[in-house]
């Protein structure tokens, strides 16, 4: 095959073109329509009605070229059929060139290292005589397969895949999640079960930050004091990190570590004091903030350390690009300690701002002797630094865009801060290159894409999952889908599907808040708390910091933990809301179910309370409790009102915009989901 | 410390005392009650009003002896305290000698590989000044940790440990699990947590069964087709059995692996064909049921395989007892085979069985020179071979005395197979040894104890938890707790609360259920479904095999696997009908609790049906829906009559009586949870 120019494109155009006039033979059900459930939407599909009919005899060959990788690939997403359609689907190999319902025609194995310019383009068509993918790598017919289990949908008493011809490339190519394992360590299998879902939604990039002040999270044989006295003995073998590359590259997702340096590196001067600029930290660091010990860019031994410890870890991690971190570095003993200043006046360099791009100079040599590129955060952004290096921006759009403009390669995660508890919604509207960005075409080219980071102060093994998922799963469309793809409602319309998707590749993001409320409750009569619960999220990393001070000995399995950010329920009460405020004296429907879900909130208040008077960790929630009622009743007042088309008693409005004004003040660190909801209600009434 | 006469007696008698009499000092809350959630219960407990209060600063210190293995159990320990009351406690560990809230005093390691001899007593006091562990062992420490966090409870706004003194020791000695990995493959994480459940409550055996017709899952470096060939790619690596081992022994577990022979052995036959007794496998078996496929006793060269396998095998396992299966052997081939008949003369062998006590002898003379001993099901008993054997019988209590008559040691299985899909109260009634038994002392001393079994053709990596737990908690207590502990009322209640302990351990039997039913209905809406589903369990393993023709194809992700066996509403039925049969017409709070759960399971069904037009798998549900709301009405029907004391009219018992044996028979391999109470309540009924 030849892939077309359509899938090298960086910018397609959306073809979202719903049929009904192509034939096709009996054995497809013809009063089917095709309910698109993709995500991320495909760069361009064709649909018609009718569909081919799964059953226990469908298999696939590859027709071309295969390897271990594809036949893996295969493997899996005839598990995920199985799963999906009950069919006892063999997944014993089947001999290539055999007539098979899936076909799969793939040009060769793509690069042995997967490169950031891996073609990843694919197309899928399926007719009533079966399916076909083909893709110039193996890369890009895995991604051919993921959009294949997620076209199967019921039909009668069968599953089918729907008729569709699908065209299909990234509109970016660095794709990336990153997960912080210095703060809290996270178990293998959480890694795994992470990768599954990055690869189920097409993101190719495992951003893997392993060292923090709080913990340095990855074996050195040459330096076995950074695990040994650097972590809390939680921290990944080098084999963990071999096998972990091997699980990612196996689903088309790179990984790329990242090493703090200079800043946020107590836990390496902890292990090895000399590399400290002044007095070493006295212990790994168990707050959180940024942090004042920073390594000693003055002394050669620092590079010598940092030069064989790179070369070890060049050994463990393929992937072309290495991380060096690089931000939040204020380093006051670079200002103090004589030695430095000496070493700065010596070396013309005016602040520390210098002093770190000269450090940055340094270690970029390092990577370049190994063959890598330097990824770091913003602060490594300076004009000492050739144009090679990769920004990757966390402070904003402005800054990817000033990166692009001096001709640095970039990457936007500003927008993209899972610990900031926003909701899918607005991750998903951030756009990494709006074609409204000053930017030229050949700047624009600089931007690569984007990453979602889920940093760790606040999260745990328990609680990791519901905190990346599925907000995830909607970025993943961003940095996927043609640019034009914007309709939120629709967003979460198949959000809710790939959630479930999610959640059979064994993600816990939504087991997880029943498990957390049964041990809350101490039982396993949750049927009012889980209502009550579905009325709360999380608060922002920031102002859970503040507010409850929150260190890595903090103990996250509380209300806070177990709540959701983002859940169904926000995003369906502002809904019904939209909807209802559009016409409130017709929509009888949704002011019911808005009057409905308000009721049972308010209703779930006395169970909740007496299981309260048991459980000292539920009842940090109770201020929380006494305001649901009221807020509540404010609610379902406010739909009469606009319902019935009557105006609200004198000093309605003032008293329950006050109540509104206490519910925001800080609490049990969770806010009311329906918020922003109760107060369009109550602006709409008239006084 | 001495351990005392009771500790290593067999059959302590059970003291439960409460007294309130004890002084304490003002530290100690005195208004709470101790609450006894104990599972096992321990053989001897007092307590007093009043507890010791957790605070930030609660930390242990060993008094005496300590070791990494005593240590990982105390930072265990200490994370669960965390996780139960959210305190901030430190886990960095702290000097030997100083004072602290909990002291635990420990004579010694233990013995280097656990013996079945392990002294697992401990004494676990608690006091208004902190808590005090006695245990002459590690394990008895680690046991009297487990029950030191099951006592943790909520007082006001605190948590405290309730003033207690417990003197405890495990009635048998030998308290197991068997998990079949043949048929299913588990991968090491289910593993993993399946054994921090076993530690939760006291059970101290893992039996891993490792080969099956259907797959060989254990690395053999000297035979690689063992698992190259004989498995289907699932299979533990020779490190990952060692690390299963070492994460067992430091929980306190034993590993006893079971490699069957002579026969489910088709696996390890597809491998080296000239194993087998004739023609040899043409595959890995798919198909559950007896095979007839079996080794080849005649042959010598079959002995230095199964001597050099077993070497290698005992490099790997360092428990003294080794399990080589050996039941189910029809062996059609020894009666056909000329070679065979012509061997079997030449020793004077006349049959099947007397062919099978020789190979027995033989492998046991391999296993004996491994220093090991011989662990096999019922069928290896034949006086053939000498009393150092262990039966583990799975054919009944019967065939258990009858070993010890024979001066057999045993231990007892068949009561406590958990794919019989019976209810937790079931299992808990079965006692190894009846006081009623007719077993001399001497021969009562050679019945170690029980194993739990499950087996694997219908449960998967996705389903065993639900599987497991929390019946074997229970179970666990009927074989460490006095005879006389038999309220299965009290059981029941008990059984609630270990169930989220154990959730917190990270076991999903109680998630997967939601998971499922989510995955089944295609949306995260399941509020109806799960009402629906709380109406229903699995069949038996039998039931369903017959019913589906399950093989290993079958892929397990149907209504019947979503349901758990045993759910709680089975039991808060049979519980409110028992209750309410006692005084129908007196007793409203419990006509209107089971009228109530009786409406709502009506109630859901237009929901789910709805449902089940969208999901062909859900739909395999469908004649059960049509069934409930008749069953629920004729209960609630039933419910009125006996409340008010009027009589059914003419025909309403024959033909309720019909409906309920039509809802008898086979429909989705699921059974309703209530048709006994509901059989009660018609059957009470006056006509």
């Amino acid at each position: 095959m030849k892939i077309c120019s359509w899938a090298k494109s960086l910018l397609p155009i959306a073809t979202l073109i719903l049929t009904s006039s192509i034939s096709f033979s009996q054995m497809a059900p013809s009063s089917e329509t095709f309910v698109n459930n993709l995500m991320p939407q495909p760069a361009s599909l064709q649909a018609s009605s009718g569909g081919f009919v799964l059953n226990a005899q469908f298999h696939a060959v590859t027709t071309h070229f295969n390897d271990p990788r594809l036949d893996d690939a295969i493997h899996r997403a005839i598990l995920q059929l199985r799963q999906k359609t009950a069919l006892p689907l063999s997944v014993e190999p089947v001999a290539a060139g055999t007539e098979a319902p899936l076909t799969i025609d793939v040009q060769g194995a793509g690069e042995a290292v997967q490169s950031v310019d891996e073609n990843e383009a694919y197309t899928l068509s399926v007719t009533p005589a079966g399916a076909h993918i083909e893709a110039a790598t193996v890369v890009g017919a895995m991604h051919g397969l993921e959009t294949l289990v997620q076209l199967v949908q019921p039909s009668g008493s069968d599953y089918i895949l729907p008729i569709v011809s699908i065209h299909d490339s990234p509109r970016f190519p660095w794709r990336g999640l990153m997960i912080d394992c210095g703060r809290h360590f996270e178990p293998m299998d959480v890694l795994k079960r992470t990768i599954d879902g990055m690869a189920a939604v097409k993101l190719n990039v495992f951003h893997w930050h392993l060292t923090e002040d709080q913990g340095f999270r990855i074996e050195s044989k040459l330096y076995p004091r950074l695990t040994g006295v650097g972590s809390d003995g939680l921290f990944y073998t080098q084999q963990d990190a071999r096998d972990l590359v091997a699980y990612a590259r196996a689903r088309g997702i790179r990984v790329v570590p990242e090493f703090e340096m200079p800043g946020h590196s107590t836990a390496w001067q902890y292990a090895y004091p000399k590399l400290s600029s002044g007095t070493p930290p006295p212990a790994v660091r168990r707050d959180f903030g940024v942090s004042d010990y920073a390594l000693d860019p003055t002394r050669e031994e620092t590079y010598q350390f940092i030069a064989r410890f790179l070369g070890e870890m060049a050994t463990i991690f393929p992937d072309p690009y290495m991380h060096i971190g690089g931000d939040e570095t204020p380093a006051p003993d670079w200002k103090t300690n004589p030695r430095i200043i000496a070493f700065m006046k010596a070396h013309n360099l005016k602040d520390n701002g210098a002093l770190q791009a000269y450090f940055n100079t340094r270690v970029l040599k390092i990577l370049t002797g190994l063959h890598k590129h330097m990824v770091g955060w913003d602060e490594i952004l300076n004009p000492a630094l050739p144009k090679d290096i990769v920004i990757q921006s966390w402070r904003g759009e402005a800054s990817l865009t000033q990166g692009a403009q001096q001709g640095y390669q970039g990457i936007l995660s500003a927008p993209y801060y899972l610990d900031g508890m926003k909701s899918a919604g607005t991750h998903y509207l951030a756009d990494p290159l709006p074609s409204s960005s000053s930017l030229t075409p050949e700047q624009r080219k600089l931007v690569l894409g984007g990453e979602i980071c889920m940093w760790g102060e606040q999260i745990d093994a328990g609680t990791i999952d519901s905190r990346n998922w599925p907000r995830t799963a909607a970025i993943a469309e961003r940095f996927w889908s043609p640019e034009d793809v914007t309709n939120v409602d629709d967003m979460y319309r198949r959000l809710n599907v790939v959630s479930i998707q999610l959640e059979g590749l064994g993600l816990q993001h939504i087991t997880q808040e029943d498990a957390y409320l049964r041990d809350l409750a101490g039982t396993q009569d949750i049927d009012q708390l889980r209502i009550f619960a579905s009325a709360f999220e999380p608060v922002s990393f920031g102002e859970r910091y503040h507010q409850q001070k929150t260190s890595q000995l903090t103990v996250l399995d509380r209300f806070v933990d177990a709540v959701r950010p983002d859940p169904p329920s926000r995003y369906e009460v502002a809904h019904l809301t939209e909807n209802f405020l559009k016409s409130p004296q017709s929509d009888t429907a949704d002011a019911a179910a808005l009057t409905q879900w308000f009721e049972a909130v308010s209703n779930s208040v006395p169970t909740v309370e007496n299981q309260m008077q048991h459980s000292p960790r539920l009842a940090e929630a109770q201020e929380r409790a006494q305001q649901l009622p009221g807020l509540a009743k404010a609610a379902t007042d406010a739909i009469h009102f606009l319902s019935s088309g009557t105006k609200a008693p004198a000093g309605w409005k003032a008293s329950t915009t006050a109540q509104i004004e206490a519910a925001k003040k800080p609490s049990a660190v969770v806010r009311f989901v329906f918020i922003d909801s109760l107060t369009s209600l109550v602006n709409a009434v008239q006084e």
